[in-house]
Order: C-alpha cells, then structure tokens, then sequence
C-alpha cells in the first residue's frame, strides 16, 4: 500500500427541471449535500451525470455554479471528453482556468476499432492545446465509449505527458484490469467505480473509488474509507456492497436518480434526459429497498 | 419495385489543412468534382465525412460553403446527430433553414442498451424543436453508434412524425436488416451503405446507395444505377463491387481518403483527424489497385 490519499469523488447527478432545462439550484444543493456528507471531491459530467446529453454551454455553466456556490475546485475533477477535439479542449481549458484538480477525460468515443496510436494522438493534441497546467484522469469505460484505455496507451501518454496523466477511473467492472494498472504504473491515482471494491483497489495501490452509487451513500463509504484496517471494515464493506448490489440488478443511472429523488423527497430529481428513461413502477420497491439500506446520508 | 427515384448521395469526405483545421477550399472542390461525375447529391458529415470531429461551428460553416458554391440545398442530406439534443437541435435547424433536403440523424450515441421508447424520445424532442420543414433520414449504423434503429422504433416515428421520416440509411452491413426496413416501411427511402448492394436494393424497393466508397467511383456507381436492368448491369456491378471489396480490406475512411489523394494526385486530402490514422506504407498497393480498378471518375 502507498502513502497516497484514498478518497471519494462523487460523480454527481445533473438533475433536470420540468423542461429538462440543467436545474442549476438542485444541482448545487445535491452538490453541496454530498460534499456536506463527507465526499473528498465530486467528478461530475460524467456518465452518471449525462454530461453528453449536456451542450458545452450547460456544462461550463454548471461547474461555474458549483464553484460559485463555495465548492473548492481543487476538490473538483469534472468530466470533459467529447468526440470533437474542440470541445474537448473548450471543456479542459475552462475547467484548467477555473482551478480544477484535474479533468475525467473520455477518449473520442464514435469511431470504434481505432487504434492506440490514434487514441493517443487525440489525447495529444488536447493536452498540447491546453497548456502544461491540465491534469488528466483518464475514463476507461469501454462499455460505453467502444474505446478502451489499453495499458500500452497509458505508458504512451505517461512518457509524453509525466505528470500531466494524473490518474485513471477504470468503470469497466473488471478487477484485473483495475489491479494491472495500478501494478503498472503506480505513480498515478486509479479509481474503482464501484465502493464494493475499495478494500482491494486501496491493498492494491489505488486510490478510492468514484462511483455512481455514493450519489446514494456517499456518508457510509466515506466511513469505510476512513475505517479501513479498523474494526469496522467489514460491516461498513457489507452495507456498502449490498447497496450497490440493488443498483446493479436496476437501469443504473435513472435508478440513482430516482434513489435521491426518494432519498431527498422530491420528485424531480428523477428526470432524465433522453435517450435514458425513467425507472417505471417495476423498479420501485428495489429503490425503495437502496434507501432503505443506506438509511439516513446526510452531512 | 417501387417508381421511387434511384439515388447516388455521396457521405463526402472531409479535407483537412496541415494543422486539421477543415480545409474549405479543397472539401468544396471535391464535392463539386463528385457532382459533376453524376451524384444525386451529397451527405455530408456523416461518419466517413469524420462529422463527430467537428465542432458544431465547423459543420454549419462548411455546409454553407457548400450551398454558397451552388450546389442545390435539395440535393443535400446532411449529417447531424449528436450525443447532446441542443447539439443536434442546432445543426438540424440550420440544415433546414438553408433548404437541405434532410438530414441524416444518428440516435444520441453515448449510452448503450437503451430502450426503443429512449430513443423515440431523443428523436421526437429533436423533431418537435426544429419543426415541421425537418426531413429526418435514421442513421442506422450500429457497429459505431452501438444504439440501433429497430423496426419498432421506425414504426414509433413514423406514426408519430409520418412523411417527416423520410428515409434510412443501413449502414449495419446487414442486407436481412435492409430488406426487413424496406419491406415494412416502403413509404420512406432505404438505401444501402455498400454500391455492391445496389440491385438487390433496387429489386426489393430501396432508394439506392450513401456509400463511403462513392467518394472514390462515383461515376460507374451512377453508370450502374442508370444501367440497371440493361445490357451493362453486369460489368458494372462487377467493378463497383471490386472496388468495394479491396476498401473492406483496409481501415475504411483513412483508405477512401488516400485512394481520393492518390486520385487527384493531392496527399493533403489523405489527412485524418484522431483518433483515426492515416493508413501506411503496408496499405499502398490496395490503395493503388483501388484507384486502378475504379479508373478515370471526373465528370
């Protein structure tokens, strides 16, 4: 284990008005109850957040809001990778001007099959664009993105860029992948996506986790953070777990969603924007049973 | 068969200067050199036009360089689905505006395993903010978008949006699936994605052919649309499907611009944007086989 800090982003949900318009206010209460409950920081726009259902314009002004509403941006890892390099770079040099720790950078996601050389070059030419004060997460969610983060990218970009590839959240499910970039290249911060495996990313090397569910309960996995090694581990690692076990078996996103909405008593925290669905009556008792688990998350 | 017009609409590719910036002069150029080797129009900015490493701004103006260098805005379809709604609002709206005859729309791409009724959703909002002159052509191309237009969704769309859904592309490779979306929706316009499909496309119904390929044949690929059922049908189709076949072999959209260059004895338009790499030294000779076999394209 390194000396590193463990810590938890949450990647916090984007919540909608009636219109769908960006609900800046619940936003940045939901921000501010999050950080209030004990998250180290929050990754927002990300694939929780349906940062790319978002314009550039929505999110600018969204990390605006929460940085205006007191948040420190040094606490801050918003998410910024878009197909179109230059969106990426408007993101990136925003979130660079405005303080932030570092950015979650997706790879251009629309063509599949591409090679590493190809990912790196569109890696390279954000960082290049950006200037020297950019600090990258690299997002590796193939499930999504089509593309992976290969090992063999990472070295690339580590031998290009030092320093500048700052850390890694590996949303692929696969521990083994998790475990061989630690292994490989210790020198940056890999985040799990799920909390459940927080005990075995930290004996790893790793850095914490940034997880969709501690939208949900965020206070408890801080806990286990804070109480790992101590005699609490494994009753704050089993009710963390089996939290994220209900979400697994759900829509992931649009349940977080309703679980907040439940957890907050209001209703609109629910939307979603298309092409996401709302979790219809089907999935209600199984949300019902998450915020019953995670019971009381506030600061 | 139906008494629909038979079409060639090329997806025209994209020039780039040395920096990559969009290359004006030469995309307009090469669109121009396409129409007058007998394209029925063009569909820019779609996959193989590298439309999703744009920026909005760049899409817009370079559809406008188009219709400002007189090309009929009703001979032009082009693309402009985006993951994020006010994205794909914005370039809709703009399309119609200056009188394209519609729009090839891929489904919001980022989120995978989404339900039709998600789908229908990201397409009506769209649909409903850009309004009635909106002509929608689906983009199916599953193996990049990993969002699928299934037939229940064209169903869903069509009842609602009727003569507003004007058309398919099936870019799947799937000719089953084609055959299936021309037989039960004969009132909009499939084509196909490959010129090797041509007269199976015509014979059950379609609208004829949006094929990467265009860029590098379009001539005999017109000269088979207008010859079929003719004495020459045969050796035509012969020759587009030869030229095809060496294209399948290789990265797709770096080969069709590199066989462009080699064809107007330009290397400037075999240049890419990443994450796509042009091809190398090992592809040459396909390259030059497919130039050889396609033979003179002008007008």
């Amino acid at each position: 284990m390194t000396s590193r800090n463990i810590e938890l982003f949450v990647p916090a949900i984007t919540p909608f008005a009636a219109d769908l318009s960006v609900d800046t206010g619940r936003f940045v209460a939901h921000a501010q109850a999050l950080m209030d409950a004990g998250a180290h920081g929050l990754a927002p726009f990300g694939t929780t957040s349906e940062a790319n259902s978002l314009s550039l314009e929505e999110r600018m002004a969204a990390l605006d809001a929460l940085i205006e509403s007191g948040i420190d941006p040094n606490q801050l890892i918003p998410g910024t990778g878009c197909c179109a390099a230059a969106d990426t770079i408007a993101l990136s040099a925003h979130a660079t001007a405005r303080g932030c720790r570092g950015v979650l950078m997706l790879p251009p996601f629309f063509y599949k099959g591409v090679s590493d050389e190809g990912v790196f070059d569109a890696y390279a030419q954000i960082i290049d664009a950006v200037g020297k004060e950019l600090r990258v997460y690299l997002y590796h969610i193939p499930q999504m993105s089509g593309v992976p983060i290969t090992l063999p990218l990472i070295e690339m970009l580590i031998n290009r860029f030092g320093g500048q590839i700052a850390g890694l959240k590996d949303s692929s499910g696969d521990w083994e992948n998790t475990a061989a970039v630690i292994a490989a290249f210790p020198q940056i911060d890999t985040y799990s996506a799920s909390e459940s495996l927080i005990p075995e990313n930290v004996s790893a090397g790793g850095a914490g986790c940034i997880s969709a569910s501690s939208n949900v309960n965020p206070k408890t996995i801080r806990a286990l953070i804070d109480g790992l090694g101590g005699p609490d581990q494994e009753a704050l690692h089993g009710q963390v777990s089996a939290v994220r076990r209900v979400f697994e078996g759900l829509p992931l996103i649009p349940a977080i969603k309703a679980a907040v909405a439940k957890q907050h008593g209001d209703a609109g925290l629910a939307r979603v924007r298309p092409p996401l669905t709302e979790v219809g009556e089907a999935h209600a008792a199984a949300i019902d049973e998450a915020v019953r688990i995670a019971g009381p998350q506030g600061g």
